[in-house]
């Protein structure tokens, strides 16, 4: 069955997608070399500055002299950039500490990633093989329609060793139907989309409880927006300790402000088999050394009341949003909003009108989202003035308007 | 097809390899946590020190205090450890200036990775579809049998673009063969392999030229070592200016020092696709900050006559080496050397009893190398001194002989 793009289809992603990258790029919106201003902006070569309305940094962690102060620290102090080993087989102390300070904040057993993309790329094969669930046959994988692109790559891995389908989103009678006609069955979801929306967490560990159904949820965009130690949004409905039918991964380069991704095992799970068997978590690129150091700064955070005053500061932008502009994600306790456009080449023009008013969004079009539903992204922030936000939903009103 | 275990088997690598691991973790050798002394060894929290022998950082440089200043420069001016954007949109304008230089040096239009295994993620089914060679019918792919893990696990994503085939290791015939039977062939290799020898990159030129074969390359661990800017082993064969029918990726983080990957493409390659199509290059993980700053300092190093000076240095211990240590690799102007033992738990016994002494090797076993071909790996580097090699010559020999 080789050559049948049965999980992935190259020419139909370009020949559709590249008109709509390309009227990006020429519109200015794409390859924007910028420097960080301090203040807030992002300054273009030309001295132009604006607000970035797409970072997924939601609590402004990325910034904190704090965090950035751990970077520095562990290079200073371990005087290397790189180990240049697997971690499997060396490792710095402080990456079992931060470990370590992980784990007992999320209670799970934390694995850190290079990203969370490998952790997905790593875990995946090995879901699908049957050695990261409890002892039985090989699951059927379902990956849910909407699940992100990272995680949609490794399908024609997983599909070498088993069965694997495709759900509509959400779609809770697709799953039941395989869980009765499959001896075990794994989903694959985000615990939050990144074009809105959130996995019905509730209702899959029901599927759970009932059929032993398997979950594997990326939580990236949740992670550290969630819960009172930034557990993440899967984690505050799925009970104080993991049990050992879930996995989640979650990236540390969004809300948590750093890099890396993180593995959250069951107590029960085989962390020994995932560093060693888990494909690129056991080659010799670990997470960067500065970045170790940051992550620790920002655990610390994370375990004091800094945290949920972040949270509610990003939660107060998000109200005070979806009181001026209506979306379909409105209403959603969630940082990103699409406004949903339609046309590929409205939703561009619009965005460029926005970026002259001071505000990016991503234009998203195909394959980001499909065919003729274009729109523009915007994700909300803690580290945003609520004057900002006001004058940010003046400036989409406006560009929303007819044009003259 | 599904779950035919065409490409892949965790099971057995599972079953056949997880024993071997786990005399490895019982004999000390596995998860190490450690401290950086900054004088040349590792610390264990015992105390005991030990030089590292299974560093791919070839030249030192991940140690240089001027890498790690660019790696808190940058952090201190742009003060920030992530833009949490894909670099496709929004990047640091320093990114660019680092892309421009690595350019320059590397003669060739480079674009800079989170990791050398996302350049392969990302590149490897677009070449499978076609996209990145030159107009034509999409290619058979063949994979070299030791190409490296990070490619071989992307074979089943090409799979579902075209045809895979895999070839014995370094099998002109195979290849010929190939390219007489299909319209066009792409082969996939590694520069220098991880487990020592070197591909066959004069014939394979031979043969691009006779049928137009394509030709990718992983040179992550010849980059700085090879070239007179680090360019790496099959730069200083295949001509000053990359053709259009070869691509190179290698690592930013062995000889480089830093971290991230790099692609190397012809001037007629299209960078924007690569940008916008080659999935975890348009991810929102980008190369961390810091190791951005970093590689801006390495790079600077690489165009002075200190890169010569460390390449010579590392020259002359693997040479020292080679007149000491009969290995199968001896002779091979290339810092991995490979011991070879056969059985599993004597290169354990005997990796435990080099550590002993002062040394870390790296036992590789299965699924590293063929069962009952298990050996010790040893990579030599310019920060190591002559008399530091001789006392590794002397442990070597020690742990080889046949005990009382």
């Amino acid at each position: 069955m080789e050559g049948k793009n049965r999980y992935r289809n190259s020419e139909s992603m370009i020949v559709h997608g590249n008109p709509s990258f390309q009227a990006a790029k020429e519109a200015g919106l794409l390859d924007l070399a910028v420097h960080n201003t301090g203040h807030g902006t992002l300054a273009l070569p030309d001295g132009r500055e604006f607000i970035n309305m797409c970072s997924c940094s939601y609590l402004g962690l990325d910034a904190e002299p704090e965090v950035l102060q751990g970077a520095i620290d562990v290079l200073q102090r371990e005087r290397t950039m790189d180990m240049a080993i697997s971690r499997l087989r060396i490792r710095l102390a402080i990456l079992d500490e931060l470990e370590a300070r992980l784990s007992t904040l999320w209670r799970s057993k934390v694995i850190v990633t290079t990203t969370a993309s490998y952790a997905s790329a790593g875990l995946l094969p090995l879901i699908a093989s049957g050695h990261l669930l409890p002892e039985g046959p090989r699951p059927v994988m379902v990956f849910d329609k909407s699940a992100h692109f990272s995680m949609n790559l490794i399908k024609p891995i997983c599909a070498d060793e088993t069965e694997v389908l495709t759900s509509p989103h959400n779609d809770l009678e697709f799953l039941e139907d395989a869980c009765r006609k499959h001896a075990r069955v794994a989903y694959v979801a985000d615990g939050f989309y990144s074009m809105g929306g959130a996995a019905v967490v509730k209702e899959l560990l029901a599927l759970q409880d009932r059929y032993g159904l398997f979950l594997y949820f990326d939580d990236s965009h949740a992670l550290s927006v969630y819960g009172a130690a930034g557990e993440g949004f899967v984690r505050t409905l799925a009970g104080s300790e993991l049990n050992p039918r879930t996995i989640i991964i979650a990236s540390l380069g969004k809300g948590f402000g750093t890099a890396g991704g993180a593995v959250m095992l069951g107590p029960s799970q085989h962390a020994d088999l995932v560093g060693r068997f888990a494909g690129p978590l056991g080659w010799s690129q670990s997470l960067s050394i500065p970045a170790i150091g940051a992550s620790m700064a920002s655990a610390r955070i994370h375990g004091t009341p800094e945290l949920a005053k972040r949270q509610q500061a990003l939660r107060a932008n998000i109200r005070l949003f979806d009181e001026h502009i209506p979306t379909r994600t409105a209403g959603e306790d969630f940082p990103i909003k699409v406004i949903d456009v339609g046309p590929e080449d409205v939703a561009v023009e619009r965005s460029r009108r926005l970026l002259e008013r001071g505000f990016y969004s991503s234009a998203v079009f195909f394959p980001i989202v499909p065919k003729g539903r274009a729109g523009l992204r915007i994700m909300l922030r803690s580290n945003l003035s609520q004057a900002d936000v006001r004058r940010l939903c003046d400036a989409v009103r406006e560009i929303s308007a007819p044009t003259a």
